[in-house]
């Protein structure tokens, strides 16, 4: 993720300049602020700005006058309540303001987040730079057996060489072919909005994207887990990490009561108390499909997540 | 607004402290932080915290590195053309957040304005303080007899006064029977969820809400507005004078090309361009209805608003 | 609920016309079409239109070009895998519109569900009927002594009376008031927006609902719940048994994996594991607090919900 | 656009049958279900189904038991009266969903309107057609000038062939690739979700796209306009004409107050009521900038549009 020296130098002087404020402030994550988390072999997240800390959650859940409650152990257990009970308005009243820079595959899945605001990079106005992701050796994954949309094993020796080939060969000439295409020298020059659609979905973009704490959690819970494309979890992980610095009794319950925890049906839970009772429950008599009765096995002989 | 000696302290502690963030600071609105600015007889809005400026504006339009452009002139250059040319995305990069305290009936029209985070006090969980909205005489108005929703002359001399004494009788009357309900003295003591339904509409709730500024400017164009109920509009104006301090460039913009400006239809410009070209349109050669025509003259006609 | 002959007139003529279709028909759904489902003394629930049906879900799912899969036992299956793996899109492809008479202070809680739209009668405009929401003997509870949001035993004998007393009275004396403002006779008439402001929370308004089936599942899942106000919860019953109807094999799978179900946290998980191999798990060694702890036990002795 | 005889054969048995129903129907667009409006070189997009019709915008505004006004001219006069005054959550009472087939750069613009259901056929699950967009000659247009995010004139010649060339040899090189990429024939097989990243952003993909009428009004407002690129103007007025078949009275306001309208503001406000009074206003005394003023005195010359 090469940054240009301009550009460090701009983000350089917005982190050397501090100024007073009376707003809440979060120190965990006033160290994060512009620093650019790398992601991937060119992207990062950046935190761009911050509202809240998780004494404004309580503050909010109480509609107080003052900040948070007097005692700190107090937030925390009231914190945990609203996310067990699914008290989802306080979360809503902390947001934060990102600027990623991602490929466009992976723009397009975290687009559909919809409570979001987003602006993007235009390539009508704008001409994209020539990053592409590649992926590395490890993350070329073949198609999974067992699942439509998953991976399985790593690619490995001539057929992970001619994917690498193709991607870079693609990609390098798709970005000389963009630029044939626009450039001026003898010729009129095709439109910007058109020619960006050559360009293959590889191809790095950049938005500045900002939502609140619980819808942020949604987007986390989704796209941080392990049926989430490799590419965009390594995304939520980067942020993860920065919640956590944020917001460290909302993180935790988050890690507790969401990334960590189950669903269980009505025929998963009765199951469980009938096995509890000393019951020999099979699937036959489980009230379940034989997909839903593995799914319930591996979820109760598993080693806890999160 | 009668605030109580604790929460009077806990608001003079909060805006004596201030601590150093590497954020984007307006030192405008830095100034309004937990200050209660009354609205109505009890009611009141306090700005809790807010997030960017003028320049996160356009830092976002510009998915820059850096902060804003280097100039303040083309920041507001670029804010206007924004607003102008209805780029609504970047005016949602500026968030702000506000404790505001109104009366139930205020209440219920400003939550339809869907996009914001609410936290309302709870009645289910706490007892209502005994607080109404009594109008002031020279808000006290008739029904206006040429518009279905909105009001006449004021109301004068024994009818004014029967009204007075009607909304403060029966607000007081409302509450010590809430209170007799609840009471456990003797007996069980009624429900909270269940006592607060015989209390009248002019009971002062209270919330946190929070919303970004594009969404606010729709807020304040339909509120602020002649034709939004006074109540309503007199919270929006107090807002209003807030937005003008925060965001300086985005509040003129939206000054010019919103508040003050106006819309017209198909037939409306055609009518204008046919009157500049000296053609003496009437009604009936106007393609207008009669109510469409009366309003097309009095926007030709009337001063300047905004 | 006392419909006016004009007002049961039109229903009927529409009920009566039915005109041919392209469209997905859910014959379940038709048979409900216009007829109003009482809730409490004077509310009721009418369905006014709906789109889509169970195989619109799988239509959208596979974005086929024909209506769903060809056999219906496969249409129920991926639906179940949709809900079960919280695949939430397709579900958000049908649609339900509902006229619905409710206290204003039920449609304060509803209106907090914001993923909706509303066109709710308006008292400025017009002037409300003089109909109040008065509780059951069954249902008129004491504060609950456990929960600070819930209720507790029935109020009885001399208590009960005078609850009961208040409320008709304070009803039947706010109405009074309200005309007696509004009116013209000998007096100019108190402005309709104004006039509203005395009339008491349990007051019934109307209101037109349009929402999607994800998020009427969600509005159900928090509303049809015991820890929902009754009256609320009332409303929503009555909108299980209309959605059970329309697109059953969701209804089932909601049931299945959402109403009975339950969520375990980490530590949940944990504990359930430690005790199905054999471990005694006590609230000190489960990680949890007291009070987490004491759901937790509910949650596996407790009867199938749902 | 070449649909397969299995997929014809089942929009056929779809626009075959009808069933009868209670809801209403609107008989312009019953006209248009299901069949395919063509639309770029392989897109399309076909109506799915719909809810709702002029009387039932008509009826939500009037929170009505029946169905609309007795007469039709009452309905198109308050539907009128509805668009000029903003009143936006009737027309919410409408919904369509859509089946439309377009190049991921024009899905990727159309995203951005949020508050629409979105089902895309999933590229980690299938395996994508082979279908690209490639511009008719007449729309291979160089870039703008004057405008950095506009077109200019058409390419012609050798620079139009060069162009082309690459667009149909990238295309169908990428494609190549992308098959060769997935084979298992003598090697595993990449996955899915990684061999899309190489596809260029021309080649199409398909969704469900269900929205309310409202929101649709703001879409065709952004994107039926002169200033949207060519391909989702497209299809924004291809829709636009199954809009008017479907609610006639609610379109035709659009067209007059929204499509063929325009905004003044404040000061081209003032302006024009200067000039009306005979001021001969020039830019420095209109309080325009420059491009304003261009962009006024344009306003006021064109021709009437829509």
């Amino acid at each position: 993720m090469p940054l240009s020296p301009d550009q460090q130098a701009d983000i350089d002087a917005q982190r050397a300049a501090t100024t007073p404020t009376r707003r809440a402030t979060a120190p965990g994550i006033e160290a994060h602020l512009y620093s650019a988390i790398p992601v991937l072999d060119h992207g990062f997240v950046r935190v761009v700005d911050y509202m809240g800390d998780d004494a404004a959650i309580v503050q909010a859940a109480r509609v107080s006058y003052g900040a948070g409650t007097k005692a700190v152990s107090d937030d925390r257990g009231l914190i945990r309540y609203l996310m067990r009970h699914w008290h989802s308005t306080p979360f809503e009243m902390a947001e934060i303001k990102l600027h990623v820079k991602l490929p466009i595959f992976v723009a397009r899945q975290w687009i559909r987040h919809r409570t979001a605001n987003v602006n993007e990079y235009s390539a009508r106005y704008s001409i994209l730079d020539g990053e592409f992701y590649i992926p590395a050796p490890e993350h070329l994954a073949a198609q999974s057996t067992a699942n439509h949309q998953g991976r399985g094993a790593v690619l490995e020796g001539a057929e992970a060489q001619r994917v690498l080939d193709i991607l870079r060969g693609d990609a390098a000439r798709a970005y000389d072919h963009y630029q044939a295409m626009l450039g001026t020298e003898g010729q009129q020059g095709l439109a910007r909005e058109l020619a960006r659609m050559n360009l293959p979905a590889n191809i790095y973009t950049q938005w500045y994207w900002k939502t609140d704490l619980h819808n942020l959690f949604h987007f986390l819970h989704l796209r941080a887990d392990p049926h989430a494309q490799y590419e965009i979890r390594a995304y939520a992980e980067a942020i993860c990490k920065v919640v956590e610095d944020w917001v460290p009794h909302a993180w935790g319950a988050f890690r507790d009561y969401r990334l960590g925890g189950a669903h269980l049906s009505a025929q998963g839970l009765d199951c469980v108390r009938r096995m509890l009772r000393g019951e020999a429950v099979t699937q036959e008599t489980s009230g379940m499909s034989k997909g839903e009765w593995r799914e319930f096995l591996a979820l109760l002989e598993s080693e806890r997540q999160g």
